[in-house]
């Protein structure tokens, strides 16, 4: 029986994407601000209707990108631990100290109520992540980003396609940063994006992504090669128009999902079921619950295993006992054992565009057992 | 009559990249150390003779984890100004002190003989530029890093095909980086290369430039994403076998701009005669010596962009002297009057794979007039 893996990458059909080639061979512009990067980006700013976006080599470029542009004094920025390790990589690598917060059972994502109290002098953002594609608290957050004067940057490196009362969740906070990754539901092969809340941010990303340069005799900024080149940016085109359909495929893999798990005694699932929320389906996360389940996560992703699924134990564990932060005290004190809990019990299943009901019945039925 | 650019990309036939991109269509791998990736590893490292090989999505962010992967403690590192500034913010963004050396009026490669006088108790790396693919003076180089127990790292951008007693020059130093950018010789639409002087090294770059994640549930360094995505890879396959041709037209050209510029007064050349260098003919400058040529560096590249010939200031300013560091007094006061001279003198030609001689003759004919 062939193996199923976590996720597989979009394709569109090679015959477009070689449309675009010719259209790349054609202009002789490889990369730098070429005609269908121009295009692809125009494309976005229709869909998330928003114009301050800027596009990347990839999601990890994207944040350093956004935390250096908001020129803050250096100092601790809050954040979750529950994340992919980008996220904090990038905090640390720009020179701030990620404080880490909670999360909430619920949702998985930073509790907006534990926030003020990492609050200090020195606090100077917060960086909460819309985790699987779970749109944070972006009300509560942004009013204690106001009434702190704290700068609010999303990791959205997930929350591509998710609207809130009809408007994309990138919307919200000074920037949000996308992956359009190979292994998200939407991808440019490797890819990032910001969508800032104002022209004179994003203008200012675009030269830090870009060495500085504001002209040929010219460098304003202190920055890098962060750039999007024009075959990325082809594949984007390529996909742009499928991502209402992709979305949709995805949600019926999630409803097949949770109607096959719901009656399965330990197993939790999460409801995509909050009242103005357009989700994304980005990823499937289910809790174990050893006691009620009968069974660890680690013995029940080794069985998927045995079975040829390889379910991933997404995020797990928190970036803030990762072994590369080992010597840091304040990380390891970190009040987080929400997210520490979660970690030890999560366990994404395979979502892609083109998983089949008789693949979720298969995982369904190895979980059953 | 058309425009002339200083470089254009050099682009393989569509249908042998079509070739590579029907295989990453059946391997349905874009990304993350793919069958493309690897199988292009290995012809450079036949290339270059040299195993210890890591590919990046660009060479700037090549550049930063090859400093970040020496693990120096925090204090300055010698460098030259006349480059490109990714240089200098390289060094800058990953928390080192540029101290600025002079350059040697013959080849633009840092002054060995000034660099000893720079040295203090806090200097932990000399970071020389093989600029225009001249080499720097590697032997002397290299004496000067052992004696003072420094460590060598080369910005190799330029430096593709460019050997040294038949050895590849980049396998001089603790690692040299390789810029495959659109713009330079050989292109991987964007990309760059580290090539490193022992294994556990390029082990340890290949950690950093993919989030430091060493297997599923470790992450035992600070990384980020650098990686080269299969796209790319694909482009650098395509023209690979190429390299000897592309450098043989870049040579004609080269001995073709010298031959009718020679006799003209107050444009000097350079000569591309050291023994035991096959150079790479990466870029053609000439320096303007406004007295005995009649006319400045500026007036002439404003008179061949009226004739439609787009030659660039490269490099100028020195990158000491940029906007984004004006506030820096110890780059202000850099003793690097060579390289301010050269800079405000110097102007490249253009240089590409189908400049025709026809094109030579035209933008020759401008400067002697």
């Amino acid at each position: 029986m062939k193996n199923i893996y976590v996720t597989k990458p979009y394709l569109p059909p090679i015959d477009k994407y070689e449309e675009y080639l010719t259209k790349i061979w054609n202009s002789g512009v490889l990369t730098n601000n070429g005609p269908l990067l121009i295009e692809f980006k125009n494309k976005l700013s229709e869909y998330i209707k928003n114009n301050n976006i800027n596009l990347y080599c990839n999601g990890h470029n994207a944040l350093e990108c956004a935390i250096k542009g908001l020129n803050m004094k250096k100092g601790e920025i809050i954040t979750t631990p529950f994340t992919f390790v980008s996220t904090t990589h990038a905090i640390v690598n720009c020179g701030y100290t990620p404080v880490f917060c909670d999360i909430k059972e619920s949702d998985m994502t930073i509790d907006e109520n534990k926030i003020e109290n990492l609050i200090t002098d020195n606090t100077v953002a917060i960086l909460p992540v819309h985790v699987y594609g779970f749109p944070c608290n972006v009300d509560a957050l942004e009013k204690i980003a106001k009434k702190h004067h704290l700068k609010l940057i999303y990791d959205a490196a997930h929350a591509f396609g998710v609207f809130k009362n009809n408007s994309s969740i990138l919307n919200y906070g000074d920037i949000s940063m996308v992956s359009f990754h190979a292994t998200k539901l939407f991808n440019t092969i490797e890819g990032g994006m910001t969508v800032c809340s104002d022209e004179s941010l994003s203008h200012k990303l675009a030269l830090i992504q870009n060495f500085g340069i504001s002209d040929y005799e010219q460098v304003t900024e202190i920055g890098g090669n962060a750039k999007m080149n024009e075959f990325c940016a082809a594949m984007g085109l390529a996909c742009i128009d499928d991502i209402d359909l992709i979305i949709k495929k995805r949600k019926e893999i999630t409803f097949d999902y949770l109607e096959k798990l719901e009656k399965i005694e330990g197993i939790k699932t999460f409801k995509f079921d909050d009242e103005g929320i357009k989700y994304n389906y980005a990823y499937f996360p289910i809790i174990v619950d050893k006691e009620t389940y009968g069974m660890s996560r680690d013995k029940l992703s080794e069985k998927l295993n045995e079975n040829g699924i390889f379910a991933r134990k997404y995020f797990y564990p928190v970036t803030s006992d990762m072994e590369c932060y080992n010597e840091n005290q304040n990380f390891k004190d970190a009040n987080v054992s929400i997210a520490r809990s979660v970690s030890q019990n999560i366990l994404t299943l395979p979502i892609y565009y083109d998983l089949t009901p008789q693949d979720v019945k298969r995982i369904c039925k190895v979980i059953k057992k």
